[in-house]
């Protein structure tokens, strides 16, 4: 894929670093203009929560001058009277002109876009894929290091599950000289199906259980799910390892920053929040420019 | 009514030929255009799910430059607090400049159109009325038929419950020629007030058990739904009779046309959607030009 | 406050006559424009559900060409995964211009404006305030009865719980020769808080159980909850006692008007709603333009 107009995005497995930079660029220059996308129209097709994501491509959409429609949960459509997804994407694609859809099972975003006849943004398909939140994250480390070529990087936490650290070591395996460090209790290392056959050959990587952040140009955090665990105790044990509060943020570089997905339960102390380089709240907010690049670059080209 | 300006659309009985002819012409004219409906607010009030016919009304609206107001279902409203129908449309009626209402009773869109100094849009009231679908089965047979005058019409399934397709038969009878085929199990017949007060005399037609369609121009299924038979061995027994297969549309002549309302469970096998006959996604699209023709009829004439 | 752009609305304590009658005399002159706030987009975070005040903000808004996004209810945002209020704010103020919040903790909408780096309007917090709603029970005392300087209001029924009644009540201790009644059963007396802080030397008010209106100018009856009695056999009784009817309006002065902030659930009998005192539904209609003087005057000054 390198012409952007009409194509789909439901893997960031299916972007180069060309086609990355493009999404980055168009994202540091656009600015809202309500003439741009007037009279388009977004399908927002959410069967399960996300109100970042959806509101971000709502804001996103509106920004441009564009219009929404769809749902949040199957609450009240037709999925709850049986409608196929099939037959809903059949439906929705005579209606909008480009589909975002989240959906709990792994590869519906793949099948959707097969299915439909207009572009489809996948923003999360169980825990597969959702590189629109890859390349925010890309748009957040580039706007504050300056550089995604070189950058030491470690991620913490729930590696095992966490489908946003899976996409983002993938996508950074197209940037020269970047080191992972994987920091998480044994339990919730990375899968070695990403280890294996995203990264191994492509990328320097260490995997590690030690909070070690004193050389890190980017702290990923991540949260930990209760639900992860079989026992509880084990859980309480864990989560408490790998909490970034003013005690650990001290061996931060000064000029290094520290990211998170959102939502966060408890992973990052609130006080870390005033430190000059928590900047999960930025990145939140680069959802907005990144989704208008990505809409913009899918709908006019 | 023959000016449109203002009009309310509750039931498809309102309408007369000439009436209808003006809906479905203007449908086929009309085109996105952002500035026709700028500035007015659409509301839409679905007090029970219905994502296609929800999603094809905002989209139309949308389309037009409007916007859209509302809720989906009434979690979430002051219903729930137990404001009676009345006070919810006389809040309304001072928002928006039209309504389009679904409600679980029948005769609720009748009211809330008497109560409201606004235009009411029926977008189904329980088992009774639901005309705008009417209004898109219509356009989609003159689209693809060429004519509504003069054609055989099976229409197939549960014709007891269906609120479309006694609406549609209703609807036909303006139309010269038109032979009806009802084919359905014993217990799901068209119910006899629609047969005698509606259709003899002025249209012809015929009951049958028998899926017999090498005759018909337009085939139109419909969804049998479990909850209709009291006992669950009858219903696998009369759901299997009306399901529509490759094997099944061997009898059908290549110019027919297959419809469906949607969505459906089961009475149509999706290998069927290849078939060039197939027209019940085409019959989902005519939504938005049609509701867009009804907005722009009922809101500027 | 004196300078409204950029400003919040948490309390209507906030707002002196000056700043009052700014709003009221823009909502007075507003007129849909939908190029005034084209491109802005207002946050709507209902926490818990409120369709009058939702539509009618969201109407305010697609009426002066802005866009909205948000949720109704907390059933699928990240507020179930346990995202707290902070981030939540975080998070929207990097996405939308304005932000409403309707909250069900006393206290929050405050807490989301010292977060926020945007304006933040109060939509109700918990039993606390509701200042938008105090603003258009203002818009319509005035416009109706073409002051609000020496009017004789009544209040009646649950003066204790009712936010509606605390806020007005506080609001016209601005401007002259005001006269309360306050009408309740022993039960649900305006509390001593507000009576005594709020009331107490800078307004005329009198406390009684007599339905006695015929002195009043301003009739403001308020919802009597079940669940605010222990007991089903004394919530019946009193509800019955200050209930609204043809007989009980006999005793009102020609030119007095009746308000409610709705929804009702039978204070005001059905058949009071044609005598030209009944000015409820105009009042839920002010919703409207208040609203829109409100953005307009947070947005643009």
């Amino acid at each position: 894929m390198t012409a952007w107009r009409g194509a789909d995005l439901i893997s960031i497995r299916d972007l180069g670093r060309e086609e990355i930079e493009k999404v980055l660029d168009r994202a540091q220059t656009i600015r809202p203009d309500s003439s741009l996308l007037r009279g388009r129209v977004m399908a927002s097709l959410f069967f399960e929560p996300s109100t970042r994501t959806q509101l971000s491509f709502a804001t996103a959409m509106e920004r441009l001058g564009g219009s929404v429609i769809g749902f949040s949960g199957v609450e009240g459509t037709s999925i709850q009277k049986g409608e196929s997804l099939y037959d809903t994407i059949k439906m929705v694609e005579r209606y909008a002109d480009v589909i975002v859809i989240r959906h709990p099972l792994e590869g519906s975003a793949r099948f959707a876009a097969d299915v439909a006849q207009i572009p489809v943004i996948n923003a999360g398909d169980g825990a597969n894929q959702h590189p629109s939140q890859t390349l925010l994250d890309l748009f957040t480390i580039r706007r504050f290091c300056g550089r995604l070529d070189g950058l030491s990087i470690g991620m913490v936490g729930d590696l095992k599950y966490g489908r946003t650290v899976h996409s983002l070591a993938t996508a950074l395996t197209h940037f020269e000289g970047v080191k992972l460090r994987l920091i998480s209790p044994p339990l919730l290392r990375m899968p070695p199906r990403i280890l294996e056959e995203e990264l191994r050959g492509k990328i320097e990587f260490e995997e590690t259980e030690e909070l070690e952040l004193s050389d890190l140009d980017v702290v990923y955090m991540t949260r930990i799910q209760r639900e992860r665990f079989p026992d509880v105790e084990e859980y309480e044990r864990v989560k408490g390892a790998y909490i970034l509060d003013l005690e650990a943020c001290r061996q931060l570089k000064p000029e290094a920053i520290i990211l998170h997905p959102l939502p966060r339960v408890g992973e990052i102390d609130p006080e870390v929040d005033r430190l000059p380089q928590a900047k999960y709240f930025e990145q939140a907010a680069s959802g907005v420019p990144v989704r208008m690049a990505l809409l913009s670059l899918i709908l006019l080209g």
